[in-house]
C-alpha cells in the first residue's frame, strides 16, 4: 500500500465515475420520494382542466361593473351559485354574477372573479344583488384552462427528482406508480474475530458489532436499505471468501473491518482474487484512511470500510451515499455542506484532512454554529453520542480559531 | 373569522404547546433512526471492554525501548501475536514484544503499541527480533479498559435522538430494541366535489387529488407514515363529519380543502360541532392564509390544510412536520431553515410573509444561492415541479436585490 493516499474528493470521483448505471422500475407513488424518474410525464389534460376561481366570490362579466366606485356601487342580479365539480349550465348574461367557490369551473361569459370580501357587503348572497364598489380587470383571479400546462405537455423528463411537489404532479396527471432508477441492491457485511451480533453475550475479549447499525441507520437516512445481511465472519479467508460470493451478487457490498495493514486484513486480497479490481486502496482522511473500494466483473461495487465506527460513519456520508445516489440516477450525488462559525479553537495534527465530530445548531438569519466535541478516536461512540455532524478541518491549515467559518457535514 | 391573522411563528408555537405528549414504544433498532430515545442507556460493561490496541503494530514495554534512536536500535524478541478476540496467555515479559492487531487486547506487562511503520523494517515478524529505532510514551496506541466509559454509566438519557451513531452505540451495549417515544399514528382525509383519486378518470370538471401525494412524501421525508387514509370526501356535513370522526381516533389529523370562506368550506364549523377547540384560524402567510388548527377532546390535534397544493406543502413543512416531531419527543421540533444568496432580485406584494418557490443550488464554503421560480400561483404543481425550496420573504420588506440574504427552506 503506497503512502501516496487520495484526497477525499479524488477518491469519490473515481468510485463515482466507475459506478454502473441502474435498471430502472415501477414504483408506487407513495414510495417513491427520494427516487429518480426514468421516464417523461406528459399532462393527459389541460391544467387546470377547466377556467378555474381561483377564489372565492363572484363571477362577473367585467363589463357590467366598469362603472363601480365606493361612491355608487353598482348592482348585479346573483343567479345562484357554482360549486366545484359542478358546471354552470348557461352562458352568464349580462347583468348577472354568480357565487363561485374557489375550485369551480367559471362560467361561460364570465370574465372575472370577484372576491367577496371586495363587495360592498363582504358577505354571501345566492340570489338577490350583489353590490360591487369597484371595477374588475378582466382575467381577474380566473386561472385559465391550460395555462399551467397544455395537454400533451412534457412536464417531467427523466433525471428529475421526485420531489414532495412531484409526488402531487404526479398524481395530479394520473399516475399511481412512476417508472424511477431502481436502487442499488445493497449487502451488508462485518468482519472481526472479535466481533458477535448485539444478541449476542460477548465474551470478555470480545464486542458487540456497532458497524452494521451505523450502516443501515445511514442507508435509512436516505431511503435506502440492505437486502441481504452478511452477518459477521471471523478473519478466516474461506470464510470471508464464501460471504464476499454471495455479496457480490448484490450492486453494492459494504464492508467493516479487515482493510488496514495487519495480519488479519485479508478483505482486499480476497476481494482482488474473487477478480474485483481496485479502485483505490487508501484516503487522506481522519479518521478514515483504510478504505478500499473496487469494482467486481460483475458491475458490483465494492465498499470495503475500515473498522473503526466514526471511520465508518464518514465515510457512510462521504463515500458510500454519494454512490449509491449516483447509481439511483441522481445526477448530484454528493451532499451539500454547510457552512458553520467555529464556536471554539481547535488544533489538530494535520496531514490529512480531519473530520472533527461536533455538535451543529443555529440556522437560518444567523447562520450554524459547530461546536467541536472531544473524542477519544475513531472507536469512541460515547464521545460521539451527542454529535450531529462533523467539521472539515482542511489539512492546510493545523489551528483555527473561535470564530471561523468552516465546512461541515450534519445530519 | 377575524382579518387579524396570526404570524407563522405565533400559529406554531400555540400548535406545539398544545400538543399532547406521546407514550412510549419498543422498536427495533433497524428501524428506529430518527426516534427519541424514551429510556435511560447504561453501559453494561466497560468501553472499552479491554485494554485495547488502537493500531497494528508491537505491543512494548515502553522502558524496554528507552534507549532506542535511529542511530542504535534496540533489538526486542518477538514472542508471538495477538489476535482480536484472542487474549495473550501470559504477561508480558521484560524483553519481549507481541505483534498486536486493532482492536486486539494488549497483554499484561506491555503498556503501549508500536506501529509496524515505526519499527526498523517496517515490515511484519512474528518470531524473531524487531528493532525499534525510537523510544514511546507509555500509554500510547492504547485505548485502557473504560477508557469511554465505565460499566454502568448512563450513555444516554431519554430525549437523545437517535443518530447513527447513536444506533451504534446502543448496538455495542447489546441493543436490538430501543423504547422511543411513540410516533403520532396519523390520519388522512382529502375534500372537495371536484376532487377524484388519482386512479379515477376525472370528468371534465373533476381535478385528481395531489395533495394527499404531497403530504405522503413529506411524511415519509421525516420517517411519519400516515396510518389511516380516509380517502376524499365530498363537500357535505354529514360526510364530512363521518370522516372526521373516524379520522379524530387518531393521534393528528391532516386533512385539505375545506377552511376557506367558501359556502363549501365546512370543515371548521363540522370540527368544531365534534367538539375540536380551535387553536387558530388563518396563519398570516402567502400562500396558506387558510388554515385551522385544533385539538379534540380526545387529544387528536387536527391541522385542517388550505386546497391549494403549495399552501399544502409549506405547512406541512411549517407546522404539520414540526408537530410530528413534538409528539415524538424531539425538543427541537422546528426544522432549521438555510441561508441564501439571491441569484435575482425579486418583487412582492407583501403584506404577509410570502413563501416563494425556488431551486436552491451550492452549498460549502460558497454558500447557498437560490433562484425564484415563477408560478402561476398556489395551485401550480407544473411551475412548483423545479423547485427544491422555497425563500421567507418577510413582511417588511416588498423588494429584494440580487446578491441579498435570504432564509430558506429547502428539502
Amino acid at each position: 500500500m503506497s503512502e501516496e493516499l487520495l484526497e477525499l474528493e479524488e477518491a469519490r470521483s473515481i468510485l463515482l465515475q466507475a459506478a454502473p448505471t441502474g435498471g430502472t422500475e415501477a414504483r408506487l407513488l407513495s414510495d417513491a420520494m427520494g427516487c429518480v424518474i426514468a421516464e417523461e410525464v406528459v399532462a393527459d389534460r389541460p391544467i387546470p382542466p377547466y377556467d378555474r376561481a381561483a377564489m372565492d366570490g363572484y363571477a362577473v362579466r367585467a363589463a357590467d361593473i366598469a362603472a363601480a366606485s365606493g361612491v355608487s356601487p353598482v348592482a348585479v342580479t346573483c343567479a345562484g351559485e357554482v360549486l366545484p365539480g359542478r358546471p354552470w349550465p348557461d352562458v352568464l348574461r349580462p347583468g348577472t354574477c354568480v357565487a363561485i367557490m374557489t375550485g369551480a369551473p367559471v362560467p361561460r361569459g364570465a370574465d372575472a372573479v370577484v372576491e367577496v370580501e371586495a363587495t360592498q357587503t363582504g358577505q354571501w348572497t345566492t340570489y338577490g344583488e350583489v353590490h360591487f364598489s369597484a371595477p374588475v380587470q378582466p382575467g381577474r383571479n380566473i386561472s385559465p384552462c391550460g395555462e399551467d400546462a397544455e395537454a400533451g405537455q412534457l412536464l417531467l423528463e427523466p433525471g428529475a427528482e421526485l420531489s414532495p411537489q412531484v409526488c402531487g404532479l404526479l398524481a395530479l396527471c394520473g399516475h399511481t406508480t412512476v417508472t424511477v432508477y431502481r436502487r442499488p441492491r445493497v449487502a451488508l457485511l462485518s468482519t472481526g474475530n472479535e466481533i458477535v451480533p448485539p444478541d449476542v453475550l460477548p465474551s470478555p475479549y470480545q464486542v458487540r458489532d456497532a458497524n452494521r447499525a451505523i450502516i443501515m441507520a445511514v442507508l435509512a437516512q436516505y431511503g435506502f436499505a440492505p437486502t441481504l445481511d452478511l452477518g459477521i465472519v471471523r478473519d478466516d479467508t474461506g470464510d470471508i471468501r464464501a460471504a464476499l460470493e454471495r455479496g457480490l451478487k448484490c450492486d453494492v457490498l459494504l464492508t467493516s473491518g479487515g482493510v488496514s495493514r495487519g495480519t488479519t486484513d485479508l478483505l482486499p486480497q480476497v476481494l482482488e482474487s474473487l477478480g474485483v479490481s481496485c479502485l483505490f486502496n487508501g484516503v487522506a482522511t481522519k479518521p478514515g484512511k483504510p478504505l478500499w473500494a473496487g469494482i467486481a466483473p460483475g458491475g458490483c461495487m465494492v465498499l470495503a470500510l475500515p473498522g473503526n465506527p466514526l471511520a465508518v460513519l464518514v465515510h457512510m456520508y462521504e463515500m458510500a451515499v454519494p454512490l449509491l445516489r449516483r447509481m439511483s440516477g441522481h445526477s448530484v450525488p454528493v451532499l451539500p455542506l454547510l457552512s458553520a462559525t467555529l464556536t471554539e479553537g481547535i488544533s489538530v495534527k494535520g496531514g490529512r484532512l480531519t473530520l472533527q465530530p461536533a455538535c451543529v445548531e443555529g440556522g437560518g438569519e444567523e447562520g450554524f454554529r459547530a461546536t467541536p466535541l472531544p473524542s477519544h478516536g475513531s472507536a469512541d461512540l460515547v464521545g460521539m453520542a451527542r454529535a450531529n455532524g462533523y467539521i472539515f478541518l482542511r489539512p492546510e491549515k493545523k489551528t483555527w480559531a473561535a470564530g471561523e467559518r468552516v465546512e461541515v457535514r450534519a445530519w
